[in-house]
């Protein structure tokens, strides 16, 4: 058996430094951008199975790093910063940056952390503005939101990625609320050599207007003109899919593949691909072995349920738009890697997910090893690496 | 090859006649028990891409058959009696009964259209009641539904499956409001031989305690103790899946399994079936191709999300709950067929779907045949027949 070719891993999270926008927003926002306080913080109460009311408490000795912004007060977490912990470790426990790796935020530790997992080149999803810049989205002031979207931008391009020779790939947010202001965004990271774009898996359910509706074709137009792919994260719909709210969070967690699949769907049934076929979407975090249901389905009902099922806008089989139009990713996914016939070997991505509790990391290599062995190499070549390093257009050597 | 064995659909569906309640409810109600009113029909408005308004106009030479009860004017539209029509005219055209097949709503017909699909025996879900009898749940008058409700079984006992031998298999309703009342009637349908019931796959959706609540132990523990199959049909929450609300209906059309794999997920992680290990659950129309990956994905969070997710109620990976106590069934289902290693041979059935939009009917030998021919003899047996007919247990000889 061959060594496995480094990977390119287009899904992973960079926890911002504390910096970020004091040093990138322009001086007259500056006072109102995002800023890490450290507090004390007391009790913990949980409200039910999933949801908590953290208790502030500045003459605890427990810290916590807090983002302020506005109204907002967002405390890290063990679990969004967990690499290095044990599995049972990794808990919600609120945390300061000096409990995280520091490669959860320093681009030179990360490479070093990337090189410990056999990962060449990595693309890294925000936290604090969450998974598509809905953190901005919901702000109430727009003017020092687009502000604050563009600086995460800059320190992307220019602190996150610039240092690294192509090993951090940038990926952007763009101003949800307006989707001519996204186009335009898309195009100035695209002019600096952004391969990508953040986007929700289900607009609807942050209060926008639908991918059905024409009101993001701007945006869509700008991503196929400038070959940027629309990267579309579980959870940047804000929403998990419909299950019961008592129950516990191993249920959403599951699941939450399922808004994917959702998005996927309406992608494929929208037209959307059909008016822009050089679009290019990218769908993180969910894995790929729910993918041969769901194309089997789609082709399905758009043959069997022709008669009431509104399919006459899709000249062909949905699964078409899917094959050429569409990547997914897997962290670790034995019945998606058996299912690759079904999936298409030139729709497979790879991902690591650090420094999130499902990560491989730092057992990457000996994983993807052990998931690849019965693959030709070709194979894990193009879904480990070149598949990724084409559709982002990276310069490997 | 040898030839395939008859099957045991596990998933019809009856269109009941116009007589059910005049002739099942006690006296005292008849007058106000649903009813099947023949009217004219003009235009229908359609709202949005899934919704409409029709215009009754008795002068109109367009007639269809309502049902009325209480409020509720609910119309027969050919998809869902759709037995006999091409797929381009599966349309929601609405109907009378004499637009229909007869096999849809006469047990006589009915075994005559089963002969010709190959089919030995068949579990038919309600229509007008709606898949768990959602339509009692929502009545004003409490007493009136449950006399309903007990015409219902009563007429399915007696009418529908009494004289056909046994081919047709009872599938009981219960009053959905009262946990204790639901018990009654498992048990007064149990003792009279239904090996099966209604159950809804997210009751929360129909504004109703869910199943981690201990709502519905009651009912749970009177399933248990008399062998009776919680069956759960895809629509039951009265809800499809989060997508968006302006896509075309085959979006939903292509998701409403997605509710079925919430369901499945939220009975592994809610210890109901560590509760109640002789409980069997059965998935109605859901078909099976997404199982591995749901499998897959359980167990996966119990052992990786375990610092967070709580999970310390399950003492073994979840899917193990599954392979003990979950059917599922498919009507034509490739990916699935491929996975049988993962899904579980003997959790498997087969169901028809007649007359409904997605049937096989009446090339089911044909499709069957073709579907499993690379199967070994037993397991071909075991998934068209043996299981059901022992998780039913029907005596076929």
């Amino acid at each position: 058996m061959n060594e496995i070719p480094k990977l390119v891993s287009v899904d992973d999270h960079v926890v911002e430094p504390p910096h970020v926008w004091e040093r990138w927003l322009p001086a007259k926002f500056r006072d109102r951008g995002p800023k890490v306080v450290r507090r004390g913080i007391g009790a913990i109460d949980y409200v039910g199975t999933a949801n908590y009311v953290e208790h502030f408490d500045d003459d605890s000795p427990t810290k916590v790093d807090c983002w302020v912004y506005e109204d907002l007060v967002y405390t890290h977490k063990r679990m969004v910063a967990a690499a290095g912990y044990p599995k049972e470790e990794q808990t919600l426990t609120p945390i300061t940056y000096d409990d995280m790796r520091r490669g959860c935020y320093d681009p030179g530790a990360r490479l070093a952390d990337m090189d410990a997992a056999w990962v060449e080149a990595s693309m890294c999803f925000p936290t604090f503005p969450r998974f598509c810049g809905q953190t901005f989205l919901e702000a109430s002031d727009k003017e020092l939101a687009l502000a604050c979207v563009r600086a995460y931008n800059d320190w992307m391009a220019e602190e996150w990625c610039g240092p690294t020779g192509g090993r951090l790939i940038p990926l952007g947010i763009v101003p949800l609320w307006d989707p001519w202001l996204a186009a335009q965004e898309v195009q100035r990271n695209a002019a600096r050599g952004f391969p990508a774009v953040c986007f929700s898996e289900l607009p609807f359910h942050l209060g926008l207007p639908t991918i059905h509706s024409g009101h993001w074709d701007p945006f869509f137009a700008a991503c196929a003109d400038t070959g940027t792919v629309v990267a579309m994260h579980i959870g940047s719909s804000s929403k998990m899919p419909a299950a019961s709210p008592d129950a516990p969070p191993s249920v959403s967690a599951t699941l939450a593949f399922g808004n994917a699949m959702s998005s996927l769907v309406d992608f494929l049934m929208s037209g959307v691909l059909v008016r822009y076929p050089a679009l290019r979407l990218l769908y993180a975090e969910s894995q790929i072995g729910w993918i041969p249901y769901a194309l089997q389905r789609v082709d399905q009902v758009w043959e069997d349920n022709q008669g009431w099922a509104q399919t006459k806008h899709i000249p062909e089989p949905p699964s078409t738009y899917y094959f050429a139009s569409v990547y997914g990713c897997f962290i670790n996914d034995p019945h998606g890697l058996k299912s690759l016939d079904e999936i298409g070997v030139g729709n497979v991505t790879v991902e690591t997910d650090y420094p999130h509790s499902d990560s491989t990391w730092p057992a990457t290599k000996e994983v993807m090893t052990k998931l690849t062995a019965d693959l030709p190499d070709d194979t894990v070549r193009r879904i480990l690496r070149t598949n990724a390093a084409e559709l982002l257009r990276l310069d490997l050597g």
